[in-house]
């Protein structure tokens, strides 16, 4: 039995932490933490856990909760996460960053977005977690840098593009769409609910989403080369969910049937990954509450274009369920335990 | 391990009984029914399952099915319930009933708020299934009728208050709101996404609707005398989700902390209903996506009445997590087997 | 012309006065304030009116005000209204204010529910602006408080009833359900987004909101008696909308059809409460952006019970509808002067 | 006074030219049709309308509804449409089309996308309604193609950057998303409210919407050659508006100061259609209800790509707003008469 502490319990993905661990046979939670509402029991905060998770909230001491854990989850703010992500590491913890700081491998890029790197050397021990791509070198890591939620739907939807070489890198057009709770618990009136409700809209609009070196980095990687893409975020108005709806250049021509059979041959054998037959697309409603990633392809008939969408719930495969998948690979469980749960519909 | 068969599974009650089952340690699921989709599989007709329950539908025969299941669920309308669940029962199989058919005990007034009944002898066998109330019976019982959604919260509301006859009878004003999966999957101009978003309204307004005599069956037998009820439904627009605020007038004044208290020792123990304690109340999302009823009670200073809110998921406690508990029960399974996840939030 | 101030235009019910203000053809808003947004242009804090309405928020200061404008509405929070409105008194001008500092005609209860009340001298001058029931007096005043929202919507909803002594004072409950724009434009985690869509829940249980007073205020004069009720509020998870069911206890029977005929008796010539046919009741997606209310009114078979169901826009007839309409009588207007739009559907 | 029939008004935007055309000062609505509602009052499919309009819906009868008007809107699907329109025309009424029937002038395109022409002598004659582009001949016109909402949405957005050829025709894309109206009120499962809500998805993916053909249409007429484009759209869990996403690449780079400054002055005096700050993106929420269209448009730092962001309400600058706009035109009244309302915020 894994003992795990979930610092930074009282925001969205913490809750979502709570919710996957509490089904999982092998993790018991022993310690949650959170600054503002230290003292209180997290199902105070969050009143879904009553009866269930009553533990209370505690102030972030790395040291004092590194001695009583095995693992830890930092769903804290970037920059928060690397002000302790140091002394869990020193402590022999293993960790699982929901943060942005251990993501990018260049602090100057990382400097440029956020701001100065505090322990850049970490960079390079930190391993970016996607499992679908990376699954051996995470089993070896010990602090692992959970990606964000449109960066997974984004590197999924491309890679066997990119990895095949089968697209012009130039060409990726990413327009991607987000529910409310990947903008947080913050209490702001743009996320009150009468702002956002009955709306639509786009934001960062003009390639300025810190998710964007993220996205690139890994995207650079499976190319062989540096790309650059654009990439516009927008917000829908509903709790969870995220699509990326993803155009791109073909360097050859290929029929729809094609890509769907290199999609499923792609991601032949993963847990998570369901890639639809042709002429089927994905929707956020059917991978709620679930951590998996939907992905459907065709192509433009009056274009040429490739088109790829693919949806995950931002909360699940976007962060606390593939954390959670992270975290079975690094500690030699198997990777689907405690996740293998349907999606909610509706 | 348990054979099970959905009968009925492509509306959401069927989709919701998959979803729970799916994670039930000691089920299989390995029969699923539609009329109207056989012969494709259930993951066409609800894609969140795809690739995890890719079952064909299959007409409904129930001699057929009977053969290769152990338990039935039958997720049917009134009616197209009683047309199959003798023969289920005369091949010796338990059956979990979610429609109306066998929840009113007396065959005449079945007559009046359905239609006449198919064979009224099965009334006095089939045990109408609150596990709280009657879970002894239950396990000893082969025909389980599973509550509708709005009697399940108004019993549980009332429950203690009647069993200590602390309040009068005729004073019982139930003002009830549901979400909207709780009017089904049928394609009708009222349940469009246009007609029912932004807004709110009652529907059955004066006493008729369905779910009355049921509530009024189960509420006389707490009372131990005939009583009758002011129910009054509303539609919220939302997915899922029952509240019910139920007024009465006590026959002794009572502190909203004794009457805390007197619930959390009517319900000490139970593993699903979760008493809150003075001042708080619930929210439908608190409790969405679990089997949790939670009911929080006070006094309204100014008129001494005692004011109960109860709120349950309508298609688990209310429905398709309830059936599984009282499939627990039945089959000798522990009480909470496959149901002890956390509510899903946000 | 009448030019007119409003007074706190960066809140929900300050941008409704705006937006009907605008196609007033007897008013132009020649001034807007909002202390926390002085200098910028109001369109900038709501882009609905970019382009219409672009004068720059000013400092709240009434001398100044007063000197370029007839009439001002305060859509201050309380305490901040009474700190003000004297001011434009003095100066001369007509005002209509939307707190709730001038609601209640006995400073005492002021006191109990608000706080100490700086200018209670001001109390019986002040009328309680529901046009229905107090035309006359309105025409005259030059102060008038706006009613509340779920005031307005229980109020009407009950005069018929006790003007004509139909049913039995102690016997009134209100279960009423608002949506979030009620709430305010306040950055509170509570109003997020994702705490309150897709949950339902009541809130100042137990007989505490502060509407409760000015209700029974109203219905006190009414009934020509002091009463107590039962209201017990919810917030619904939509942008606009109250809904009110009030259940009573006939004094002497009455059929449903009987009630009806009263109720269009009542409000015959009335132009903006409609009185449903028997069997129709109200919804508030019916009434979304117009300053109706809809009225529906029977008798619960079951247990004798008279069900009224009163639905408005909050932000309409709840607030800056009701003030206009207030407006336009107190300044010698044609009543529906600006008002007379239809409900936005869907 | 203008007489206005409208011709279909049991659906979205029948019921939304009524909302508008009742608060318009020239135009009295004699005639409302309804195949499968006739005889009923149209308030009692629509009770939004009640106490207002409660006009008798009447059968499609084109020579006695010619009888008694002066206008004719016909809201019809498809083929409907054209079976009547050439009957309203020969008796010399003016028809503002909102089908589909005449938008293209090619019968042959035409019959690819929707069936053989029933009149394709009528396409020459047509006049594609979009007042921003074509205000002199919709002047003289007597039956107008009134645009469809994506159409509208994007072909306003592209407009400045085609007519002065300032990017490559082929790159471009169209990511677009609307609101639910957009699907019409007919009883299918895939419009329920449990379908749609709280999910996001794409539909008719590669190049196949039927709004295609008329978006490269106009498209190509402004860029003087033929286009080809990629569109997808996408279904947003809310009632109203279309939101679309434009990339494409320039042929000589500009900045985001000078690609405002030239959308400006493209659309200076344009009484609907708003061009934001530089910086500024449209949201559907700040134009619901009314006939804006907004426009914001920056460069993408990363890749040099153009992006252009364009929000319209669906039902009106989308459908009845703009089909008002045309009728005002034709009539030879000020082109905003009765359209000059704000939007509804929240």
């Amino acid at each position: 039995m894994l003992k795990v502490a979930v610092v930074g319990a009282s925001g969205y993905t913490g809750v979502e932490l709570l919710r996957i661990l509490y089904a999982h046979p092998e993790v018991a939670v022993t310690c949650v933490t959170s600054e503002q509402n230290a003292g209180k029991p997290v199902s105070s905060v969050f009143p879904t856990l009553r009866g269930r998770i009553d533990l209370p909230l505690e102030n972030l001491e790395p040291i004092g909760i590194s001695e009583k854990v095995d693992v830890v989850f930092t769903a804290l703010p970037h920059k928060a996460a690397m002000e302790v992500v140091p002394t869990f590491l020193k402590m022999g913890k293993d960790v699982v960053d929901l943060s942005a700081d251990y993501r990018l491998r260049d602090a100057d890029i990382y400097g440029q977005w956020y701001e100065k790197h505090m322990n850049p050397e970490l960079l390079s021990k930190a391993v970016y977690g996607i499992p679908e791509l990376r699954r051996d070198v995470i089993r070896e890591a010990s602090l692992i840098a959970n990606p964000g939620c449109y960066p997974t739907s984004t590197i999924l939807g491309l890679a066997p593009l990119l990895k095949n070489k089968l697209i012009d890198p130039k060409s990726i057009i990413v327009d991607a769409k987000s529910g409310v709770s990947g903008a947080g618990r913050g209490a702001k009136v743009d996320n009150l609910y009468c702002e956002v409700n009955e709306g639509f809209k786009p934001y960062g609009v003009g390639g300025v989403h810190r998710h964007i070196p993220e996205i690139e980095q890994e995207l650079s990687i499976l190319n062989g080369a540096p790309l650059a893409i654009s990439f516009t975020p927008h917000l829908v108005p509903m709790d969870r969910g995220i699509l990326a709806t993803i155009y791109s250049t073909p360097l050859k021509s290929a029929t729809a049937a094609e890509l769907v059979e290199l999609y499923q041959a792609f991601y032949d054998g993963e847990p998570f990954v369901r890639v639809l037959p042709e002429g089927s697309f994905p929707s956020t409603a059917f991978v709620r509450g679930s951590n998996f990633c939907d992905i459907g392809v065709t192509v433009d008939q009056r274009t040429g274009r490739i088109i790829v969408v693919s949806a995950i719930d931002n909360l699940v495969k976007g962060a606390s369920g593939q954390a959670v998948q992270n975290m079975n690979l690094m500690c030699g469980l198997p990777e689907t335990l405690g996740l293998d749960f349907l999606p909610i519909f509706p």
